[in-house]
């Protein structure tokens, strides 16, 4: 995979720093050593036609290579997996598990921790959705505690060693309010494990950076 | 991909009959002419160990065959595509474009067509639950309107041929409220092209076939 541009914002509100998807894209491009541009998109640039047609939901990322455009962070996450060994081992069974677990990390759990996230923080019914939470941690912890038990004493979701499962998983473990996640201690340093990798740090370091600097102009706008 | 079995449950509750996940692994595997046995669990025995050794979540499908053991529908979907020019375009571009759709479906829609499921039918605070259903159906709404714009007049998502993305696109819309679906006629449209499909209804004629012959027993047990 050569010339690789993905896109990324200029600027996203505080809830969103560190956790736009791009994260995953980016960490999983350093994982397996591809050099890469990022395309900046300002604010209200994501709906125009041109980005549209390259990411049907106005969202980043998305990826353009030579003989290779993606969107959605699980699909471009796979894709560079499939073209680099430090993602994605070489025996087919263990291929095909981190294919599931992909898969896992992004249908059978990011979308309950989503709905955790959407009540505690965007639901405009504070109280209702307040009442709503309860049940919500259960489901995220019925998940947390299946995922644990998989895990068991494996540093890695797979052939215990690191893998493209890895990146999608522990970034949605991110997610996860810190005091659900402190009753799975197994998930917890998993997710550690993970975060404190070099290519995480770094990636979650130039997903920062720009916000920085074009803070003072969305800030004036708002 | 030969001596394929894929595992489904031997009843579900109605409001699940016709929508359990291995649904969309029948249809793929039918639309590629792929011959499969099916493993019946019963009720109870998807937490027992020799399930969750192929299945981490306690859920179907999963599906084993000579040189193939995956979970989760996405997975065992896109696994199926791979092999079958009846599910996945030849061109690179599009089957780029396949994959990310298969995430899409996923990963960007299904988890609030979800969401607003759990909210209409599973949450136990009712009322509280009522009032959050709007600002979630807007979610909705707003990944409908994508959806709808990108498909536009074809017929199918990718390359205006029937693909896998397809498959999870559609099963994905079958769960949106009728009401909600009705507002966007290309979708609706979409949802009946793919559910018309010779495939589907064999699909779902065979997931349905065995729950009334095991109701007796579940319905005595309830």
């Amino acid at each position: 995979m050569q010339n690789i541009t993905i896109t990324a914002y200029d600027w996203v509100p505080d809830f969103a720093q560190g956790h736009v998807r791009d994260l995953r894209v980016r960490w999983a491009l350093r994982e397996a050593g591809l050099p890469y541009d990022v395309e900046l998109i300002e604010q209200g640039k994501q709906t125009e036609p041109g980005h549209l047609a390259r990411q049907p939901f106005a969202q980043v990322p998305t990826l353009d290579a030579e003989g290779a455009a993606l969107f959605e962070s699980g699909a471009i996450v796979w894709r560079i997996a499939e073209r680099s060994p430090a993602l994605l081992p070489g025996d087919t069974a263990d291929r095909d598990r981190t294919l599931s677990w992909c898969f896992a990390a992004l249908n059978s759990v990011e979308p309950f921790v989503a709905q955790l996230a959407f009540l505690s923080i965007f639901a405009r019914e504070r109280e209702a959705a307040a009442r709503i939470v309860p049940q919500v941690t259960a489901l995220v912890e019925r998940k947390l505690s299946r995922l644990s038990d998989a895990l068991g004493d494996s540093d890695w979701l797979v052939a215990n060693r690191f893998t493209a499962a890895d990146v999608l998983m522990v970034t949605v473990l991110r997610d996860v309010p810190e005091d659900t996640l402190a009753a799975y201690p197994t998930l917890r340093a998993y997710r550690d494990r993970g975060t404190a990798r070099p290519a995480f740090a770094a990636a979650l370091e130039e997903q920062m950076q720009p916000f920085a600097e074009h803070a003072p102009r969305y800030e004036k706008a708002s």
